[in-house]
């Protein structure tokens, strides 16, 4: 099976009318009036971004899913992609077209799960882990894309669902110890594991987004490190309360277990949430209080202030030294 | 230096408005009114689409340009890209930051030279190969895009340049001892090389295609494997007379000393040209002639008939039995 067999029968199904059957050099589609583009592209690699050895639905689900994080941090809705899959040139013809098959089935449930599809990319070989590259399209009303800069002083800080899961995830997957020293049920193993393989892009929190928010970023390097991305390209300076910051009850045994304080802590930078932490005026706030719970669950946490830099605040008022806020790659 | 500090210093001077100074999730751009945007993505991997250890201005302009060339053969005019860098582990910061100033510099001599910016991306760091990926938006005017399939027969088949260059480049680059036998001049391996490394994206071809062109590829799989993917996307069949391939003074001489016919079917093979092929109906054939010279070399090699499959004519009219069109990289 060369390239050109292997994209005919996996990815050629997943492609929309803009991909033109994935045979021609490049993608083609006619922007919508009234629409800005976002675009954001991500890169996996095999043992840093997800675990070694899993080339199927798992990592082209999380490829999707954290692409789709951006986009949804914008306000934005997806409607394309390009992908480029690096295999590793130690697997045979035979086993790619293998882990194809689940690969492309983890691109399609995510495809049809938010309504979008693929528009072309490339494949090659390389004698290194493997690697993904997704560039996704999303578009939003003109002139309303949500940016990380937008926060202003007096806003309030709030944060989408559970802080800390996917870190959970991660510790779970790697099968650290110290997760396991203190006991965590089997459906909290799961449902940590769960989110860090599949975490939910927040796309359902287009709408109040767009309303309501003065500046979003979603949470991949960490709640401290990306509140401080917003304050920082907003030219402004955030106060954080730890003991506000939503976390799952089995999350809130593993910070008991853990020192409390330290441990949201530690959940507070972790990464890999995908959650949204977005700022918003404080004439806002009885609005975003009366959202229903159904759509998602909101909590505020801190308020931006003038100046630079982050604050975080402890279970008494007191400013805590924070000085590692996260997790970068490079 | 982390990766903050090496986006903010190396890759933020080359962004556009539309990058949003590389400090947000996403890159948001608005569409001109009247035209339709073109998308191509392409990966080139260490080792496999560029030498060993060349993390210079080299692999950033052929990344470029590659992907630039894609973006010609739709008539489209490039305007912004995305960019992601795997960097090899074993390099530490200050040599990636080293690295880098040869690197931008590369990728801003070419936004510079046909006028398009960065948008955005990722940085992570691999266990293998440096590996790069670029996502380029180009635009072309509503219903304008010059696709892969839209050949008919009757139609000529015509070529850009010369055929053959970026493949005596590659030998060259290898060192391939096949190549050195008959004594190539200093001057034929310069310009192979240059070639090689630099191949001019013919988006100065942009209105003679819009105009003339039903079908368009670039040669980067080799011309006989271009020729036929065009032919198949297209349902219809091609001739392709493989001594009116044209072929520059210095290539000429190696093919004479591989048997002249033999020759110029390997170079027909060997890709890597990012040339243009494209069809026009034999209608538009004295319009082409009277192209000005400086706009580029055009040749005549064929022409698309009812059918399947590709034909090659040798020297006295007889049919060639080519079984091996190109190289692929899976």
């Amino acid at each position: 099976m060369d390239e050109f067999d292997f994209i005919e029968k996996y990815l050629a199904p997943l492609a929309g009318s803009e991909g033109l059957g994935l045979k021609d050099d490049a993608a083609l589609f006619s922007p919508t009036d009234g629409y800005d583009l976002v675009l954001t592209q991500d890169t996996l690699v095999e043992g840093v971004h997800f675990p070694g050895g899993h080339f199927g639905a798992d990592t082209a689900e999380r490829l999707l899913l954290t692409n789709l994080s951006d986009l949804a941090a914008k306000g934005a809705a997806p409607f394309g992609y390009l992908l480029s899959i690096a295999w590793p040139k130690h697997l045979t013809p035979k086993q790619v077209a293998k882990w194809m098959r689940g690969f492309s089935a983890g691109l399609q449930g995510v495809q049809e799960l938010y309504g979008f599809s693929l528009f072309g990319g490339d494949s090659v070989r390389t004698s290194g882990p493997m690697m993904v590259t997704a560039c996704l399209i999303g578009q939003v009303p003109t002139g309303k894309m949500v940016k990380r800069s937008g926060a202003m002083p007096g806003d309030d800080i709030w944060v989408t669902g559970h802080i800390g899961e996917g870190y959970l995830g991660l510790l779970a997957v790697q099968e650290t110890d110290t997760l396991y020293e203190h006991g965590p049920s089997d459906d909290a193993l799961r449902q940590w594991q769960e989110a860090y393989y599949s975490p939910e892009p927040r796309l359902s929190c287009r709408d109040f987004l767009l309303e309501y928010a003065s500046a979003c970023a979603d949470i991949s390097d960490g709640l401290l490190a990306d509140v401080k991305h917003v304050a920082d390209a907003s030219h402004a300076s955030a106060i954080l309360n730890i003991m506000d910051i939503p976390i799952s009850k089995a999350a809130q045994k593993w910070a008991n277990n853990n020192g409390d304080l330290m441990g949201r802590l530690e959940l507070a930078r972790g990464g890999d949430d995908y959650e949204l932490v977005f700022t918003s005026s404080a004439s806002n706030r009885a609005a975003l209080e009366a959202l229903p719970v159904e759509t998602i669950q909101l909590t505020r946490i801190g308020t931006i202030t003038e100046g630079v830099g982050l604050t975080c605040i402890g279970l008494n008022g007191e400013k805590l030294n924070v000085d590692k806020l996260g997790y970068s790659h490079l």
